[in-house]
C-alpha cells in the first residue's frame, strides 16, 4: 500500500550552514530537512513527506511520554571517494526495526517503502555528509506513539520520523582501545523483556550503571539478568572475545540486540575461516581464558565506533589486561574492512553497500 | 531553593466545556491549564508555570523519544460532599517520584515546592472535579528528557509537567472482580532494573502480554524474571492474596513498584489486627492454597481501581476460581474504607487527607 503514495516535499527556503569538519561530535548538529509519516487506526501510515527540521507539536498526554512505547535505529551514510553516498546493510535496519515493532505493539511499516524515503532524504541533504577521514551523517529513524490518552495500551496514533546528523569521527586518533567494567548491580534487560528490541527504556536503564562506573571506565559489561553470570553486551555494543583462536560472541538468546555490525564480522571471519562461534559465554570462562594466557582479544562491535577493542576488563579491584593493552589482529583487520568497505574504498563481496542517488531540489520542488 | 520561586500564571481567557458525567472516561479530556518547570544544568529547576492547556513544541532529536528516559506519577484529586477538594497522601507520590529519578538519572525535584504547585493547579481547576459518584480528577505528573542530542548519556534538560484529566467511576455498576491470567512468556521487569521505578519503559514491556492475552482477561499476574515463579503484580497494580486467614503480598524487592494504595492496605489491615504479611510469595504456594481450600481472596491494589477483586486465576487451560467469583470480605471493606477517606465521608484516622484551597483566577491575574 504504503509503496504507491508519494512522498510529499516541503523545502526550507535557505540550508542552514553546514559545521567545520573539527567541529563535528555525535548527534548534535541536524540538516535541513526531516522525513515524516503518520499512522492512525483508521488510515494505516500515512502523508510521507520530507519537511523543514523543526520541532514537532506533541500533546502532553502523549503515549510516548508516559509509557515509553518507542523504537529507532541507527545507521550511516557515508562519502565515497568518487562522492557518491551509499548505505551499508539498510535493509536489515527497517528489518530490525519492525522486529522491535512487533514486541512494543507498534504497527509495521513497509520496510521497501521506508528505504526508498530514506534514500530520497539522503540524496537531498547530500551536501550534508562529511567529507574528513572517519566522518559520516548518522540515521535515525525511530517511531513514537502519540495518541492523547493516558490509558496502558498500545496507542492508535504514531509518527515514523527520520533525522540526520552530520557525525565527527569517532577514533580521532585511530583506532584506540578503551576499559570495561563489569557491572554486577544494574542490568539493562532480561528474557522476556525488551532486550531484543530497540526501544528507548533499555537505554533509559543502562544510563545508572554508566553514570556509577568510576572514572576512566569507558563502557559497561552487562551480564544476564536471570543468572548474572553469562556475558551479553557492551554499553550499547555487541561483543566478542578472541579465546585460543576462535572469536567466540554471546548467542542471540532474547535478551541481547542483533546488530548489524555483529552480523557483519561473524560473516567477515567466516569468509576468511576464522573459527566463530555464537553460544553461551560465561565471564568465568573469559576470566579463566585470561588466567591460563588464552585471552586473546576483546573488542566491541556496533554503528558508532564500528569495532571498539578492549584493552581492560575491571571487575572490582581487579584488572584484567587484554593483549597488552593494544588494538588485536582481528579487530583491525575487521574495522579496515568494515570502514573500507563503508566508504568505497575496497571491494565490498557481499553486495553490502546500496548507493543513493543524488535527489536536485529542483526536481522535487517541481513535483511537489 | 525552589521553595522561594513564584510561580507565573498565564491562564487562558475561556476554558473548555466540561464534560457530561456520563461521558467520563479516563485519562482523554484534559483541563484548561497544566502546570510546567524546567530544568538546565546551568539554572537547575526554573521558570515554574501555570499556562493554558497546548500541545508541547519539542526537537525530534530530544532524549525521551529515543532513549526514554522519563518519569511518571499518578493520582487523584477527590470533591468531598462539602465541595471541597482534597489530595491522598501526595506526599508520597512526589517522594516516589524522586525515588524514580534517581534510576533514571533525573535530577530530583523539591517534593514540597511540587505539591505547592499542584495545589495551586487544582485549586485553579477546581471546578473541573467532576461531581458523580466514583469520580474524580486524575493527576499525572511527569518528566521528559529534551536536550536535543542522540549520545546515550543522561540529559542536560528535563521538563516536569502537571496534567490533570476529570476521571469516570472504575466501576460503573459497583465493585467487580475480574479474571487474570498468569503471565509465563513476558516480564515488564527485573531486578537490577527499572521495576521499582515508575518509568515508560516498564509500561512499554508490558504492553505485549496484554495484547495477547485471552479475551476476557482484565490483567496479567506478573512473575519475577529470574525464577519465573514469584508473584510481582498485576497488570498495574500491587496484588494481596488472603491465605488461611492471613493477607499476604509480595514484598518489596526491587522490581517492584512500592503502591501508595499497597502502603494503606498494609496500614489499615494492621490497624484492623487483620494478620498481613510482606514476604516472597510463589506462584505454586497460591496454586496449592486453592487446591485445599485456604485461598480465600485475592485482589490488585493502585489509585486507579482502588481495589480489584481478582474472580478467577487462569494459568494455561486451569481456571482456579476464588471466593466463589465474589467480591471477597476483605476487599470489599478496603475498598469501602479507602474510598470513604479519599472522599472525605469517613474519617481520616491516619492524616492521609491533604485539603486544596480555592485559587481564584482574579488573585492569579493580579499576581501574574
Ligand atoms: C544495545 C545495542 N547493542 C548492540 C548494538 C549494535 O548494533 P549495530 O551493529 O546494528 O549498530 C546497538 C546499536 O548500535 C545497541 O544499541
Ligand atoms: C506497576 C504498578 N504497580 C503498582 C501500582 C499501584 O501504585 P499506586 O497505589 O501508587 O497507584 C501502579 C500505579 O498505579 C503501577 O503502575
Amino acid at each position: 500500500m504504503e509503496e504507491e503514495q508519494v512522498i510529499r516535499t516541503d523545502l526550507c527556503s535557505s540550508g542552514k550552514e553546514k559545521p567545520q569538519a573539527d567541529q563535528l561530535e555525535f548527534g548534535r548538529i541536524f540538516t535541513d530537512h526531516m522525513f515524516l509519516m503518520d499512522f492512525t487506526d483508521d488510515k494505516g501510515w500515512h502523508d510521507p513527506r520530507i519537511v523543514p527540521y523543526e520541532p514537532l507539536s506533541i500533546d502532553p498526554s502523549a503515549m510516548v511520554f508516559h509509557y515509553g512505547q518507542s523504537v529507532f535505529e541507527g545507521m550511516k551514510a557515508y562519502r565515497t571517494p568518487d562522492e557518491d553516498a551509499q548505505l551499508f546493510r539498510p535493509q536489515r535496519n527497517f528489518k530490525r526495526m519492525n522486529h522491535s515493532n512487533s514486541r512494543l505493539c507498534i504497527p509495521p511499516i513497509d520496510e521497501a517503502f521506508a528505504l526508498k524515503a530514506l534514500k530520497q532524504l539522503i540524496g537531498l541533504e547530500k551536501d550534508w555528509i562529511p567529507e574528513a577521514e572517519g566522518t559520516s551523517l548518522y540515521i535515525r529513524p525511530f517511531i513514537i506513539s502519540t495518541e492523547p490518552y493516558l490509558g496502558v495500551s498500545p496507542s492508535s496514533h504514531y509518527k515514523f520520523i527520520i533525522i540526520l546528523s552530520p557525525v565527527g569521527a569517532y577514533y580521532k586518533e585511530g583506532i584506540n582501545p578503551v576499559k570495561i567494567a563489569v557491572e554486577h548491580e544494574y542490568v539493562r534487560t532480561v528474557k522476556g523483556g525488551t532486550g531484543e528490541a530497540k526501544t528507548g527504556g533499555n537505554y533509559a536503564a543502562s544510563l545508572k550503571a554508566q553514570e556509577l562506573a568510576e572514572d576512566g571506565i569507558a563502557q559497561v559489561l552487562w551480564l544476564d539478568g536471570v543468572d548474572r553470570k553469562y556475558i551479553e553486551e557492551v554499553g550499547s555494543m555487541n561483543v566478542f572475545f578472541k579465546i585460543d583462536g576462535k572469536v567466540v560472541t554471546p548467542a542471540l538468546n532474547g535478551s541481547i540486540l542483533e546488530g548489524v555490525t555483529r552480523n557483519s564480522v561473524i560473516q567477515l571471519l567466516k569468509y576468511w575461516n576464522v573459527p566463530v562461534e555464537e553460544r553461551r559465554l560465561s565471564l568465568e570462562e573469559v576470566v579463566t581464558a585470561h588466567k591460563d594466557g588464552k585471552l586473546e582479544e576483546a573488542f566491541g562491535a556496533g554503528t558508532a565506533a564500528v569495532i571498539s577493542p578492549i584493552s581492560q576488563l575491571v571487575r572490582g579491584d581487579k584488572h584484567l589486561e587484554i593483549n597488552q593493552g593494544k588494538t588485536g589482529t582481528i579487530a583491525k583487520r575487521l574495522y579496515d574492512t568494515l570502514t573500507g568497505i563503508q566508504y568505497g574504498k575496497i571491494q565490498d563481496p557481499f553486495d553490502w553497500i546500496e548507493k543513493v542517488e543524488d535527489v536536485q531540489q529542483e526536481t522535487l520542488k517541481a513535483s511537489s
